[in-house]
């Protein structure tokens, strides 16, 4: 665990210039925890995931440690998590492979132990809103979010918010045609073939034998692989019917793989339905980058419990 | 033409008990209007589809001819539809393969011919809206309801309203896996291998050589039948994490295929995501049979311009 203090240190006129949120991005290999108000986050810092009970506990810590009296909290985490409001274990991390985790109160600890209320999301959805905030989501009424890394997750936003009662999407887990020079199984565990399955940067490393790093220069890798994510996102398109289609993480990365996206999405769609002709301003990278899971933490607290600020248009 | 007034003509008090409302069902084919305020339509008739002038003009007479004063209408029609509502095509039938029709002011002219305001609403939303009100989606938050026959189609209620400013959803033309032992290419002219070109009634008279009437006896087609289907439904479910998925259609009617797709949309989830674990309550077929169109489209005049009448809970 390492503390920082990204500004430098806060003046007294800076500290009353809040009121101040939490922002904590909870995920399977670590937490990013931090304080601010808008994506210039004014304190972060950084904690190896381990059990539920040392890792709250260094969150918790961490924040105080800030020495910045702040208002609420908003998390961003992975998931299974109960969202619906109604449930008793409302913000509890469902069951989950992960050792430890299943049926943790991640919002409950958080609120009990820093003494305010907080809220809470499924990871791909408080990065979703942080782009909605500050990104390449801004002004739209509704866009989806998918992020291409070790699984594929995606949010749709729809006048700034997600929305999840009856349970989060899972939309990395859609059907996808197979391509067909492609004889790969599948890696999903429980879909086997699914885009997940086919396309996730596992999926890479076991159909080709090294992990997607290695490949950068293989062009038939990232032809095979835009048009998975093409079928994705077409599929995402004539369900979901957004305005724009954000798709960040990892894979990603790869030079020209968003271009390769574009041109294999417009030719799967084929001029049929209601994605717009223009695929260069319908499917996008996101703006926030690798910040925005703890922007879009501190996104979700301000749309909860801000009620001086009006949100950006 | 053929005029009739199912309940045998209405008393003066009958008439004094309105408002009433004309549901307008615009299929490609035929045109069902009728006039009521509730499942149980007062005055009813049915129209063949030919040009846009002849048609809505008798569609106009026949309201007309029922002889009851009306307060407004509400239209589900074939699509593609312009279903935003700051477009000046609102209420337009789009480019359309059907001959005459591409560009056609439905809404607008309903409005000008009849003299009451009109509501407008994708052939599969109306049928939706239906459900909602009177049949197998009473009560609920968020439900899909898909239709099986010459196409797929499909629309999600959200708090009893459809919503596609941005366009309506094309969710037949998702993609599927192609299961093991099917070499059929596929009948979508757009994207030939996505569900609808794997699974609605034309694709499974071109796969198996005779109409899918002809084929009730054959247990391979309606197990692959099914199998497509469930992963158009595991789709939907990942997608658009609805409470329940209502699936209509004259397809469905074969008996025992609902069984199978819910046996297989079971295999097809694997207890991963979303999906309630009660397949038999998360997959049910719709309440309102044939009559679903027509009583949609009173549901939606009801939903837009109804002011004394409490919705049904």
């Amino acid at each position: 665990m390492c503390g920082s203090l990204l500004s430098g240190g806060l003046e007294r006129e800076e500290l009353d210039s809040g009121p101040w949120y939490a922002g904590i991005e909870a995920g399977g290999s670590k937490w990013r925890v931090g304080v601010g108000r808008s994506p210039a986050v004014i304190a972060d810092d950084t904690i190896t995931t381990t059990n539920p009970d040392s890792t709250i506990s260094a969150c918790v810590e961490a924040i105080r440690g800030m020495g910045v009296p702040i208002d609420g909290a908003g998390i961003a985490s992975f998931g299974p998590l109960d969202l619906n409001p109604t449930s008793h274990t409302y913000g509890f991390i469902k069951t989950t492979p992960k050792p430890g985790w299943s049926n943790t109160d991640v919002k409950g600890r958080i609120e009990r132990e820093l003494g305010i209320p907080a809220a809470i999301e499924i990871d791909v959805g408080g990065a979703a809103l942080g782009e909605a905030w500050w990104g390449a989501g801004r002004g739209l009424d509704s866009f989806v979010y998918v992020t291409v890394g070790t699984g594929i997750g995606a949010a749709l936003l729809r006048s700034g918010r997600t929305s999840h009662e009856h349970g989060h999407p899972e939309m990395g887990h859609i059907s996808v045609e197979r391509e067909t020079e492609d004889a790969f199984a599948g890696v999903c565990p429980f879909h086997r073939s699914c885009l997940e399955g086919m396309a996730a940067g596992p999926a890479i490393r076991a159909r080709w034998g090294v992990p997607s790093t290695e490949l950068n220069d293989r062009a038939e890798v990232w032809d095979l692989e835009a048009r998975y994510l093409a079928q994705g996102l077409a599929t995402y398109a004539y369900t979901l019917v957004p305005q724009r289609i954000i798709v960040g993480g990892g894979i990603m990365q790869q030079p020209g793989l968003l271009e390769l996206v574009r041109k294999r999405l417009a030719e799967r769609i084929n001029g049929y339905g209601p994605a717009p002709p223009d695929v260069e301003s319908f499917v996008v990278p996101p703006e926030l980058g690798q910040d925005a899971g703890l922007i879009g933490a501190i996104a979700l607290a301000l749309d909860r419990f801000e009620t001086t600020t009006v949100r950006p248009p």
